[in-house]
């Protein structure tokens, strides 16, 4: 996976100030890129830059500056500009998740590059005109303008997830420490929990109503593992135990 | 799709440094999100958050500040915290995508809550134990923590990617300003480009090789529109014409 997100380069042009660059380089780290192109950036070095990037020194610091676009995009296979969208002759456009998808299916036999423009004015028509394809980050129409670290970091965790997927190594969303309950382990315990209910006389068989079909909608939807399933088996038979303790004790 | 959003609302606990606190509101307000929550912040209000909101003020004014985080989500039907993932007890853990997802399709019925800890630290284990489900950015294990309004911006990202999806208002790919030529223009194109080849002595019939092969799959990849295949058409008798004109001068 790595090779991929070593192949797409973000360029930035123009940009004003370098605490962006910085937040940049950070927001690239934090997503496994590393290939950055600064186009005639107006202040740099930076200590500004330096201290927004925070733990991605090394990233900044392995910033290539450049005079041109044309320099920055040197050897690049697919070239994506950010946008705003509206342009007088468009342009085809991804959404960032199509972005994330096409960068790393062409990053496996080419350098791709994502451009992002300066603060104020984005990108201009020129350099818009030298990109395959523009991208949109599809925001409030009200409030649109994305800081320009907050648009690396979506269209950089797009990049990030898409190759994820492809790598087959997206984090499993149900990794657990203890074995899910079985079937019978469940029942055994509904079985019990019902008992209990009976002996506290909660619950009457001969005239259940819904709480069972309740009981069993709550605790079979939470996907039960057999350490819960233990402790919960544990609370029911110190009940018990204590009742007929109890009930001993009465007897004396 | 606003109404959904609406009922999405971004909680941020013992956030230390208030210039991310602006940040995040800007990050909301760009998604569409309004609804924040400030759980007991060190800093707050302060020039530097309303400096970094830039123009999401409205949203950092609108900022609800409450002393502890259940006072922050009372009335949530579905909370959803951020983790660093390793637990030593793992909880149901959501991607980001999935939250999204899930947080658009509860919404539906009930305000949601997404909760934000610590730019040092997180949230800590009595607050994790509140929620129904983690949310784990997959970042580079390298350098996984992500700034904290960059965080937000990704939640947020996927928030209004999946309100867009479900309202179905996700901007269209190919928004065009022209119609696409029909197939029979295009054969008539294809049909006037070999006519001028065969003209200027580049491309015999009897012997076309891959020529026209490669040339139509180019063009047909290009999925032209009705102006790019009339000026294409007009280049092509401009060059007839030229020529026609060259021929007859050298007969004079």
């Amino acid at each position: 996976m790595q090779a991929l997100l070593d192949n797409i380069r973000i360029v930035l042009v123009h940009t004003t100030h370098p605490g962006n660059i910085g937040a940049v380089a950070r927001a690239m780290k934090n997503m496994g890129l590393s290939d950055l192109y600064l186009v005639s950036p107006k202040e740099y070095p930076s200590e500004r830059a330096e201290w927004r990037a925070a733990n991605a020194a090394d990233t900044l610091a392995a910033a290539k500056v450049v005079d041109s676009l044309d320099e920055a995009l040197q050897g690049c296979g697919l070239v994506v500009g950010t946008s705003a969208r509206e342009r007088r002759i468009p342009w085809p456009l991804f959404n960032p998740r199509e972005c994330g998808e096409r960068a790393v299916a062409e990053a496996v036999s080419h350098p791709v590059a994502l451009i992002f423009g300066r603060e104020d004015r984005g990108l201009t028509n020129e350099e818009l005109h030298k990109c395959h394809y523009h991208v949109h980050i599809p925001s409030n129409p009200g409030y649109s303008s994305l800081n320009l670290a907050a648009a690396v970091q979506v269209l950089t965790y797009e990049v990030r997830m898409a190759a994820l997927l492809v790598s087959d190594e997206m984090p499993g969303e149900m990794e657990w420490d203890i074995e899910r309950s079985t079937a019978d382990e469940v029942e055994h315990f509904f079985g019990h929990l019902e008992q209990v209910m009976v002996d506290i006389g909660f619950h009457d068989p001969d005239n259940p109503r819904q709480t069972m079909t309740r009981l069993r909608r709550l605790f079979n939807r939470a996907r039960m593992d057999q350490m819960e399933t233990g402790i919960l088996r544990g609370v029911l038979t110190g009940i018990q135990h204590k009742l007929r303790k109890s009930d001993k004790d009465n007897k004396i």
